[in-house]
């Protein structure tokens, strides 16, 4: 199991055109090929924030231009699995016939379940989409029942969305199986398409499923032998940027833990990848690796979260 | 294969809103439940023409309001089949569970290759996206290499693609092999994502393929013992909304070829379909069922089209 952030695919500082997006997600396509030529059977989950964030302001966007029905998050990141995934089938496929490898890459469309009953969603802290002046943020939070906060940094008001913990992966099996006989699969974008369960059936709701959370719940279910999280260093530091740095090769989850705990890891970057690898690991997985793309395949490579 | 149009999720005459569509959508299932009943395997394409166009409008006024970069038609497509396959499996899943059925719904994310050197591409004429004035139509003619014509209505000038013909869909063999086991598999959504092949790859292609052409090729590669075109008519007619009106019952290929010939259907409606039946059936299939959705599981339903 491979997770990779979606900045990997649209980088800060860049506009986000089509072609700069189709040319990162072939880098870092061809960053995982030392994996498929060992012969890896490969799942890959990949984040979404930049996309859905563009997504939720085109949305907004068409609502004001155009009169067009802004869609709530979970629509819009149902759009971005199907536009990354068709990004990383492009760029996958490219490398794999570079290599002359006829290995097939597939995607799925995922919902992931989360709790209704999830504490997150009683104070909803993750801010998305347009700003708005405080008489629209009122206006729209009393037509949805949505929260919003004022941004500290004075540019107005956003919505916020809970970050609920994934609880269930729709057709892991297939995902499972898909696999097991080769193919490279695309799964749980962004997290998943957050749903809750109900009587009915499954709803969507608006929240933000930690991708690196989704991979790994991903990763026990398809009995994954390893869970690698890409991120942009090669490895998990502690004192970190100090005099006194240190990178890590292999922690154990009682030695994460104590490092979660002083504070070593940067919430928002660092530290829920740690989360997710004892998690991985702790739910039987043998071991997560945390590192940059670019050093996939070296024996050495990243950061070890063992037993 | 059953094929259904973009217009059974977004009707005429609504906003498109979320509620509006699920419902939509959930009542097309409702449909499908007597074929899942008496136990037929099933593949899903459907149409995204009101999607793509919302999609198209919105990258508009994304680019406009917030200076992101409004992207090309396949990722429009690609996004909608995200949308569409997690509506249909979020009905689906609500008719399912209703009647105590576990059948899996799965979606693919699917590509769909187009000949470079179909002649379609010399002379597209398919209108989509945003109207825009001649001096802008000429700009992004001569930036993109689009082509651009004046809307006879006089709202202004639109580009226009091509619809070419689907030559392979990708992944069918995994398609087929879902489906056989039982899973409700949800494919070619909008006609496919429409790619070219070339040395390196599969390339997008700003294009629109007709999605009964998809679905026809689809169903012939996976061997479906039936194909059906849900459409909002019982049957197909001749002299249609005239005096002399008749329905068809059931038409060989040769008699349907005669209809197309006389001018009995019309183009971007019935025709089309008739077309798509005339080809599965010349390519090897049993009979191409046109009918409405309402009538499913009669088996005197809608105009066959055989050998």
């Amino acid at each position: 199991m491979i997770a990779f952030g979606g900045n990997a695919l649209l980088r800060s500082g860049q506009k986000g055109t089509y072609s700069e997006q189709l040319a990162n997600v072939e880098d870092t396509c061809k960053q995982l090929w030392p994996l498929i030529e060992q012969g890896w059977h490969i799942v890959i989950g990949h984040g979404n924030g930049p996309q859905v964030g563009n997504g939720l302001l085109r949305h907004d966007a068409g609502e004001k231009l155009c009169g067009l029905p802004a869609m709530p998050m979970d629509f819009c990141g149902s759009e971005t699995q199907g536009s990354i995934a068709y990004m990383i089938e492009t760029g996958m496929e490219r490398v794999l016939r570079r290599h002359g490898c006829d290995r097939h890459v597939v995607s799925l469309v995922t919902r992931v379940e989360v709790g209704a009953d999830d504490p997150k969603f009683s104070n909803p802290t993750k801010p998305v989409g347009p700003y708005y002046s405080k008489e629209e943020a009122d206006r729209l939070a009393s037509e949805s029942g949505a929260s919003f906060r004022e941004d500290p940094k004075g540019n107005g008001w956003r919505k916020v969305v809970a970050s609920p913990v994934p609880l269930k992966i729709n057709n892991i099996d297939i995902v499972t199986e898909l696999a097991a006989k080769g193919h490279i699969v695309v799964t749980v974008g962004g997290g998943g398409i957050p749903v809750i369960d109900t009587p009915e059936g499954h709803k969507g709701v608006e929240a933000v499923i930690d991708k690196d959370l989704a991979s790994a719940l991903c990763a026990n279910q398809i009995g994954a032998d390893a869970f690698y999280i890409l991120t942009d260093v090669p490895k998990v530091y502690i004192n970190f940027r100090q005099p006194d740095q240190k990178a890590l090769d292999t922690i154990t989850v009682a030695q994460a833990r104590e490092y979660l705990a002083q504070g070593q890891f940067t919430e928002g970057s660092m530290a829920p990848k740690v989360r997710a690898g004892i998690l991985f690991v702790e739910n039987g997985g043998t071991e997560c690796i945390i590192t940059e793309a670019g050093r996939l395949g070296d024996p050495a490579c990243g950061t070890r979260i063992i037993k």
